[in-house]
């Protein structure tokens, strides 16, 4: 089977997220609104009243006829299929837990450009948002990276892998937020390699691994952009 | 066992979606931080780098030796044991991705009336929280409540609950979130009986099951405040 994953074309966004454990499970997958049309089938899914499981926006991903939605709960059910999350219950929610922790903080990245409304631009709010900046790089930004930081270092497996010693998806997303932190942010991310060389070295690790490696060197990875969750601002990073 | 919830004494709070899914469950429990010392015994978790899975914020769930945070992953879990959400996969998932969209909704509306920073005041950051207000009420809140309507709506088991035929935490949380929303939007609001038939309809549901009535007329219930998530401005308010 080939999973149809259902995300904007054009930037990274949560959708990274999916497409990062697919590649790493080397699932086969479509990413529709990549194809011709695709970004039409897309839409026409958001606005069919029929359909019993509607998604409530992208990302989501077809799986034969299941239709699921929300990053973390895909990721949820992926980490199940392709062993990219520990399967005895606890540490299954462990792993689940850190996933929502890392959507927290994704959230919160976005809303550093976006403090007022993602309708409006960025030029419409560029002064609340150097406030919200202010606030995520001082605060925020180190609360979370620090705390993932003490959860490497308190995994009994040891400090390669967030959950247990295997590789799961809560690995891959904190690559992934760590590397959009330090595209939008790289002068406040400077002390990131110094501070947190457990997180450093995490991603390092997962930017190695075989199949991550030959996506992000591939056509399939986008750039970050100023169109996506993580946004590069000179005037935002401190 | 009687699991032990922590959460902050004085306000509803996102912890408020775990005590309404104990509360529904009639399992038994203590609200720790309003307990003697039982704030000073959540903050020393908190820090205490020697917990495998420390939790990155309230609230948090002990149950036996586990502990477990993040409001959805906790309802996750509670689900399942007490049979406050389907046991087959597939709705399962569909459960939790309803949560985790209603999560999104709980953070837009924090975010109502502090659009810069947790940290700060509201009196600090009321322009900008006049500015994004406007946004949420035009634009948002109607999108979320809209989706849940069409998600009753489609439900094939009928519009009486969001998942399947029975009352789930999912319900729990949309009755939640609704309540607030009209404890801080009163007017915004207002239009919601009219066009969210299926959603208040929900919500009276909800309220008149036999364990949730007692325990909203009970002193267990803490009442709004402009200390929680959802909070009356009058000046937000259109």
């Amino acid at each position: 089977m080939r999973y149809e994953l259902y995300y904007w074309a054009s930037i990274q966004g949560r959708g990274e997220f999916v497409r990062l454990a697919l590649e790493a499970a080397g699932a086969p997958y479509v990413d529709v609104a990549r194809t011709a049309g695709g970004e039409r089938r897309l839409l026409a899914l958001l606005d069919d009243d029929a359909i019993a499981c509607p998604p409530f926006a992208p990302p989501f991903l077809k799986a034969g006829n299941r239709l699921i939605g929300q990053t973390a709960n895909i990721l949820l059910f992926l980490g199940d299929r392709h062993d990219l999350a520990p399967k005895r219950d606890s540490a299954r929610l462990w792993a689940h837990q850190l996933q929502l922790t890392i959507a927290d903080l994704v959230d919160e990245a976005h809303d550093s450009h976006h403090p007022i409304a993602a309708s409006l631009y960025y030029e419409d709010q560029r002064r609340e948002a150097k406030r919200r900046a202010v606030d995520f790089i001082a605060r925020r930004m180190p609360k979370y990276i620090g705390y993932f930081e003490r959860v490497l270092a308190a995994n009994p497996a040891g400090p390669a892998h967030l959950v247990g010693g295997r590789l799961s998806y809560a690995d891959l997303s904190l690559f992934q937020v760590v590397a959009g932190l330090q595209y939008a942010f790289p002068n406040a991310t400077a002390r990131f390699a110094r501070q947190h060389r457990r997180v450093m070295a995490l991603c390092e690790r997962v930017v190695a691994g075989q199949r991550i490696a030959a996506y992000l060197a591939s056509g399939r990875r986008l750039p970050f952009s100023k169109e996506g969750i993580f946004r590069h601002y000179p005037e935002l990073d401190s």
